[in-house]
C-alpha cells in the first residue's frame, strides 16, 4: 500500500451534502493498489462498537497515477464521525483524522478511535448549505448568442455605417451589422426546431462596443438592441416556447463610459465615486496605468465591489432583470475576480428573486471555492472543453490522459456542480469548433457528440449547428448565415438528431458516466451512461483509421443513429 | 520522486491570502523527496517567457510520510498564475493544474504552459476575502472561568442551599457554590498578577443548571450571578487592567426552559415557535425523541438557525454584548453543528459591533471550513491539546509522532488561523491537567511550558495556576481554592514567570517555530522560535532520566529560567 498516495480531506468536495439526507464521502488512493476499501462510521454521540458500520466504496473515477473510492451515505441523525479502511492481501490499514493506523484494533476496526475524537467528521447537514442547482439545468441545451450577430429584427434601430448582412460578411473589432433583440425573437422558432432550451446571452446593455463588455449603463437594453420592453418581449415569447435566458452580468468591470468612471476622470478628486473603483492616484492616468482594470485593458477600470453602494448598485441590477424582466439566469463574467463576499449577496438577491435562476461563473481554473453551496450553481467547464479539443479535434493526447483529465475534474467538485456544468466547445472569445478542427467536420462531429453525451449541459455556438466557421476574436463573430444554401443541413440534422436523443432519455443527462476503455497511446475511447431505464454505450474512434473494440457489455444493443439491433 | 505524494489545492490552505498583499503557497511532497521545490509565477494578462519568475520554496514542516514546502510571494497586480517545479538530481518534473510534465520544456520552464490556460491561480487578491484575525489575540494569555466557581462576591445572590466553599467541598451535577461576577471583579487584581489577559467565560445567562449551558434567557446575566449592569461593570473594570472579555455563545441549542421551548410543549401545533426548532413531530416526545437535540440530550433541543425570526434574536444577543456591554469576543459553543449561513451573518454582525471582536469556534476536528476568513477568527485547538497530553502528560506518543501531529495542523490551517488559535489543556469538560498527570507535576508543567512557548493564544483552566486536580464532570468543577496554605505557590511562580517571559519577547507568540529534534522513540522535543530580535531554542525532556542532546543551535545563550549564560 501505497500511503503517501491516500487523499482525503473532510468538508470538501471529499465529504459533501448531495442532498439534505445524502453524503457523499470520496477517498484517492494510488491506482490499482487496494483490493477494498471502506468507509467506518457512526453517530459520535452514540459511539459503540456494536452501532459501528462499515460501507464499501467503489471506484468512482481514475486517471494515471489514482483510483477515486465514493460511497453515498445518509445517516440518521444528518451527522457522522469516519475513518477509512484499506484492504489489500493481508494487510489493514485505517485512516482517520489522526493518521494511519496499522497497529491492534478493536473489534470495531476503529483502532486507536475507541473516542469519536480522532474521527472525521461531518458534524450536521444543515439543508441551507446544501449546494443545490436548479434541476432545470442538468435537462438544458444551451444556445450562445452574441447579440450583434444573430439576427436584425427591426432595421430601424441598425446603427449607421453597419455593414451588410451576408454569408461572406467580415467583422472586424469595431464594426457592426445590427443584430438586435426583435431578430432573436423573429429566429426563436428556429431554436425550438433546434432542441434548444435555453439561450445565453452575451451582454445586451447600453455599452459602446459591439461585443457590449464595456458596459455604459446596466439596467437598460443597449438602444441599437432595442429596450427593456423588447427585452421582456423576448423572455415571455421565449418562456411561451419552453426556452429560458441567461444574461451576461459583468460585474468585475465597468466600461470607460460608465458616467461614474467618467465623473472621476472629470472631477478627480471631487468626484463622489472615486471609491468606487481601485484607484492607486489620482488624476486618473492610463500610462502609466493608475487604476485596477480588467487584464491591463485601460477601457475596463476594475469595479470596487466591496464598496457598499456599488454593491447596491450591482445587487439591483441583479435583481432586476430577473424579478422585473424574467430572466432565468446569469453567466458571471471574469468571475474569480470579484470578491467572495460580493457573490455571496449576489446569490442572496438573485435566488430570493427567483429560487430556480442559474448563477453560472466564468472561472478557467479549478472552481472548488465558488461551489460550496454560497456562491455559484456551476462553472463553465473550461477544462472539459480543452479537453475534448485536445483528443478529439487536435488530436494531441491519448485515450488515458484524455480520461485522466475528464476523471480528474469529476472528483474536484461536489457531484450536483459537476451535473449542473456548462459545457462549451468555442464561444465569442475562441475560433469556432469547425476551425480548430481545421475544417474536419468529423471531428467536429465526435466533439460534438462527447459533448451532447456527457454530463452537464451542452451549449451551442450561434451558427456552428449550420457549419459556420471563424478563427479567434473578430472572425469567430460574423453574422449568422441565414442563407439557406449556405447553411450545412447536415450538420442541423446532426446536431438536432443528438439535441433530441439526449431529450427522450434521461440516461444522457443524468444516468451514471464511465469510461469502458481508454487506453494508453488509443485514439479511442468507449463510455457508458445508465440510468434505471436504460444503458447506452457510446463508442467514439478520433482516428483515420478503422479499430476493432471489444467492449465489456452484453446483452442486446440498438444502434441509436441508424435503429438497426444487435 | 513519488509523484503520487505530491500535493496541491488551490484557494484552500496551501494557497491563501495572509494578508491584502501576500499570498502563501504551499505543496506536499514525500519526507526528503526532493532536492528543491520553486513556485514558477506570472500575471496571467502579462504571461511571456522572459516575465516568468522562479521562486524557491522552502520547508515550513514535515511529519512521518511528508515534507510541507511553503513560499510567500506578493504579486504585483493581486493575481497570479503559477506552476510547481520539483527537481532531484537530474530529473525535473512540473506540475500544473492539468497534471505533471516531465516533456520537453520552454526556456521559461513551464512546458506545456506557452499559454497561462492550464495554471493554478489565484485570480484576485480581494482584501474584503483576507481572514484576519483581531491582532491582540497573538499577545493575549487566556483564563477560562466557570462562573458558579470562580469566587463568591455577593453573598446576598447566592442560591438556596449552596454548599460551603471551601478546599475540600465536592461539586456534584447539580449543586450550586454561590460563585458569581462580583465575586471575578473582586479578583480582577489576582489575574493582572498573574498575568492574564482575557477571560474566557462559560455561559453566565439565565439558565437552569449550574453549567447554564441551558439557557433559559440569553439577554440577561443569570440572577444568581448578578445583572446586566454587573456584566457591564466587570467587563469596564476588566478593561482598566487591560483584560479582555470572551463570552460563550450557545447558539446551536436552547434550554428546555426556553420560553419558546416551553411555549411549543404546552401548545403543540398552534405555537408560533414550532419552526423555531427542528420538530419531526408533534407534540414533543422525549422518548422516543421526536426533535433535533444537541447529542440525544432532550433537556437541549437543537435551535433552527435557518429560521429568521431565530436568526434575528441570536443575532441581537450577538450584537448586544459586544456593542451595548463591551465585550470582546464570542466563543462558540458546537460551533459545527450550526450552519455556516448563520455564522456569516454572525461574524457580520459581530465585526459590525466591534471589528477586534474575536471569533473563536468550539470545533474538535478539522476546522478548515470555517476559517476562510468569513466564518471564523479560529477555533478551539483540540487536536494540540491532545498532542501535548499524549506525549508530555500521557507518555503515549513518541516525539516525531509528536511533531507530525502538530505539523499536520501547522499545514492544515492558513498561518493566521494557526496564530490566532486558542490552545488549551483542559477545561470544565475534562479532567484537570494535574489530574491527567496523575498528579505529577513536572509532567504538568512541561505541557504548561509547551503552550506557553508555541503558536496561539493559551488558555489557563481557573485553579490550575494554583495545582488544583479534579477528574472528569462534575469533579474538574470543583470551587476556585482562596485559602493561601492550600495554594500551589511554586506552580503559580512557574506560570507568572512563563506569561511574563511570554509577554516579554515577541519571539515566543509571533516568531518562527522550527522543530529542532523530534526523532523516533524519543521522549524528548528541542525546537526554536525566532523573530528579528531573539532566538529561543526550548528544550524538554518527558522521560524521567536525564538525556543529551546535541543541537543544531550555535552561538552563546542564557538560560531564561535560572540567568545563567552559556
Amino acid at each position: 500500500m501505497l500511503l503517501e498516495a491516500i487523499h482525503h480531506q473532510p468538508k470538501s468536495q471529499y465529504a459533501y451534502a448531495y442532498d439534505e439526507e445524502t453524503l457523499h464521502i470520496r477517498v484517492r488512493t494510488k491506482r490499482g493498489d487496494m483490493d477494498k476499501v471502506s468507509v467506518v462510521w457512526g453517530d459520535k454521540y452514540d459511539f459503540q462498537p456494536e452501532k459501528i458500520t462499515t460501507t464499501e466504496m467503489t471506484v468512482l473515477a481514475h486517471d494515471k497515477l489514482f483510483d477515486y473510492y465514493q460511497v453515498e451515505i445518509k445517516p440518521p441523525f444528518r451527522r457522522f464521525a469516519y475513518a477509512f479502511k484499506f484492504e489489500k492481501g493481508k494487510k489493514t490499514v485505517f485512516l482517520n483524522e489522526v493518521g494511519f493506523q496499522e497497529d491492534e484494533l478493536s473489534q470495531s476496526g476503529v483502532g486507536m478511535l475507541w473516542s469519536p475524537s480522532g474521527m472525521f467528521e461531518f458534524p450536521f447537514l444543515n439543508a441551507v448549505d446544501v449546494n443545490k442547482p436548479p434541476a432545470w439545468v442538468k435537462d438544458a441545451v444551451f444556445y450562445q448568442i452574441f447579440p450583434e450577430r444573430f439576427a436584425n429584427g427591426d432595421p430601424s434601430l441598425t446603427p449607421e455605417g453597419a455593414e451588410e448582412w451576408h454569408a461572406d460578411a467580415v467583422p472586424t473589432r469595431d464594426n457592426f451589422f445590427g443584430g438586435d433583440l426583435q431578430g432573436v425573437i423573429d429566429n426563436l422558432d428556429y431554436l425550438v426546431d433546434l432542441g434548444i432550451t435555453c439561450i445565453y446571452f452575451t451582454p445586451f446593455f447600453e455599452a459602446y462596443s459591439n461585443h457590449k463588455y464595456d458596459t455604459i449603463d446596466y439596467l437598460k437594453v443597449d438602444p441599437q438592441f432595442g429596450d427593456n420592453e423588447t427585452a421582456k418581449r423576448l423572455v415571455d415569447e421565449a418562456h411561451k416556447r419552453g426556452i429560458k435566458i441567461m444574461l451576461d452580468a459583468v460585474f468585475n468591470h465597468s466600461g470607460y463610459y460608465w458616467p461614474p468612471f467618467q465623473d472621476v476622470l472629470k472631477r478627480g478628486e471631487d468626484s463622489r465615486f472615486t471609491d468606487w473603483f481601485h484607484l492607486r492616484g489620482l488624476p486618473i492616468s492610463e500610462s502609466p496605468l493608475n487604476y485596477d482594470t480588467f487584464g491591463f485593458v485601460p477601457q475596463m477600470p476594475k469595479l470596487n465591489t466591496e464598496n457598499p453602494e456599488v454593491k447596491a448598485y450591482l445587487l439591483e441590477v441583479a435583481r432586476y432583470w430577473v424579478e422585473d424582466i424574467g430572466v432565468d439566469g446569469w453567466r458571471l463574467d471574469v468571475a474569480n475576480e470579484v470578491d467572495h463576499r460580493f457573490w455571496r449577496e449576489f446569490r442572496d438577491t438573485v435566488k430570493t428573486a427567483n429560487p430556480e435562476a442559474y448563477i453560472l461563473g466564468e472561472i478557467w481554473h479549478n472552481s472548488l471555492a465558488w461551489l460550496q453551496g454560497d456562491q455559484f450553481d456551476a462553472v463553465m467547464n473550461y477544462p472539459v472543453t480543452n479537453s475534448i479539443l485536445d483528443f478529439f479535434v487536435k488530436d494531441e493526447i491519448d485515450a488515458e490522459s484524455f480520461m485522466g483529465r475528464l476523471e480528474q475534474l469529476l472528483i474536484a467538485y461536489p457531484l450536483q456542480a459537476n451535473e449542473a456544468t456548462f459545457n462549451l466547445l468555442d464561444s465569442h472569445d475562441t475560433p469556432r469548433l469547425l476551425t480548430l478542427a481545421e475544417g474536419n467536420k468529423k471531428r467536429m462531429k465526435l466533439a460534438a457528440l462527447f459533448q451532447l453525451t456527457y454530463l452537464g449541459a451542452p451549449c451551442i455556438y450561434y451558427g456552428d449547428e449550420i457549419g459556420m466557421d471563424g478563427g479567434g476574436d473578430p472572425d469567430c463573430r460574423k453574422p449568422m448565415v441565414w442563407e439557406k444554401d449556405r447553411q450545412d443541413k447536415d450538420m442541423f440534422a446532426f446536431y438536432k438528431k443528438l439535441i433530441q436523443l439526449r431529450k427522450d432519455y434521461r440516461a444522457l443527462r443524468d444516468g451514471s458516466f464511465t469510461f469502458l476503455k481508454a487506453e494508453k497511446d488509443a485514439k479511442y475511447v468507449a463510455f457508458e451512461r445508465e440510468d434505471d431505464a436504460n444503458h447506452f454505450v457510446v463508442v467514439m474512434n478520433s482516428d483515420e483509421k478503422k479499430t476493432k473494440v471489444k467492449l465489456p457489455a452484453e446483452g442486446s444493443f440498438v444502434d441509436m443513429l441508424t435503429g438497426k439491433s444487435y
